[in-house]
């Protein structure tokens, strides 16, 4: 790729970008293979110079230090440097655990849902679409690069994710009318399970109430809903991070 | 208040706006009294017209058609209605649970904050300055008008809030090198308790530590920390919704 190719992100693009110093990093420390080069601009650091030259130096990622090209793919005024990199797909593991979410449609929320997911352990997404483009530079700004660390799998209707990875696993659908309040009772320890989450707007269609364990996230009446990356990172933390202390409470009074 | 006098905001002003039909509705709910006028531009749909028109003659609020001055204050091109309505200062309950917020900076994060709180049953927060404007139309917005549901008051310092409250109340500092991870304990039932964050960036300060009973919430090191919101939304969700979960299973039990 030559820097006069690097234009402006657009969706079709095999390339995307990570914007800033943070994600950057991510990238080079996780997925080398795939950073096509670093973009420099003028304003930066010494020391963020130093650690790139050293970092990039290790896994032979080119630098190009060229103020324009910044300028031209940054959206913000104050971004200083910039990872190209390929788009990638990945398959999902049948084994471990996943968050489904059916149509996102908001960058922010997106990456907000996967820095969340990777903190509590889960590193397995199902996208199913129509949905936000998973590699838009917004979705990998607002996972602070944690989107490198994560598997994720794009499906055009919920049965196709399901006919794939349905078996041997636990379904819990998050509704606004689920049947199981989170955290009044517990998922069997031997099966994975797959969390799924409608659309910021919309939810999940009623439908979702037939193919696993419905969800609901007790609230009170004095607001409508849960903003969608709060309510999923509820879920995720409720069913990662509490069966942990559980467990480990159930050794303490054996 | 007249028309002309109607200006883009500016956190000087006494008065401040709701942007769109879901805040505004929320507000001539919950603040009729300090609500003084209500902006709609002829791009509103009949159906907002009428359940303003009803909501309105209900509390004598004024409607003002006016394309002019809606364009003048609003921040995105979609919004047809604005609340207009007088900043107001509250007085936070001793005897109930309260968040504090230490220097927050973002408006968005503000504003999700507090629905999280509403939506959770925490209805009283501190909020240490410097600080974001709380009046801030950003805010409001996020809060999609769960704000006029909240008791806010602001402090200079943290020890000036606590002073004033701290008595008979248990402090829970949550801090990257907590003592306690969240969930392995119980917070006794007789107390009232304060929930401290820290700001986006810096999180709070190792002060804190002293200050009450430091929590962690427990993440992989696959990440830096979580999200301002999304900590503050499972702290209030362990605290406040799955306390109750447990003191039904309690019941059960007996």
């Amino acid at each position: 790729m030559r820097v006069n190719d690097i234009k402006k992100y657009r969706k079709k693009d095999i390339y995307s970008y990570s914007f800033g110093p943070f994600p950057t990093f991510e990238l080079l420390h996780t997925k080398p293979e795939i950073t096509e080069s670093v973009l420099v601009h003028s304003d930066a650091t010494e020391e963020i110079r130093d650690k790139l030259k050293q970092e990039c130096g290790k896994t032979g990622v080119k630098i190009i230090y060229s103020d324009r090209t910044v300028e031209k793919v940054r959206d913000k005024d104050n971004c200083i440097i910039v990872g190209v990199f390929k788009k990638y797909s990945s398959i999902l593991e049948h084994n471990e655990n996943h968050v489904v979410l059916v149509n996102p449609s908001d960058a922010g929320n997106l990456g907000t849902i996967i820095r969340s997911c990777v903190g509590f352990g889960i590193t397995n997404l199902a996208v199913i679409e129509p949905a936000v483009d998973i590699f838009h530079p917004k979705v990998i700004r607002a996972s602070m690069g944690a989107i490198f660390k994560m598997k994720i799998a794009c499906f055009p209707y919920f049965h196709m994710y399901d006919q794939k990875y349905g078996e041997e696993r636990e379904n819990y659908p998050f509704m606004l009318k689920g049947e199981y309040p989170l955290g009044s009772f517990k998922h069997p320890e031997n099966r994975a399970f797959s969390l799924i989450f409608g659309n910021e707007a919309r939810g999940l269609d009623a439908a979702f109430r037939g193919l696993g364990k419905s969800v609901v996230i007790p609230h009170t009446q004095s607001i409508d809903s849960l903003n969608l990356s709060l309510a999923t990172g509820i879920g995720i933390y409720e069913f990662c991070v509490k069966r942990q202390w559980e467990a480990e409470e159930e050794v303490i009074h054996r």
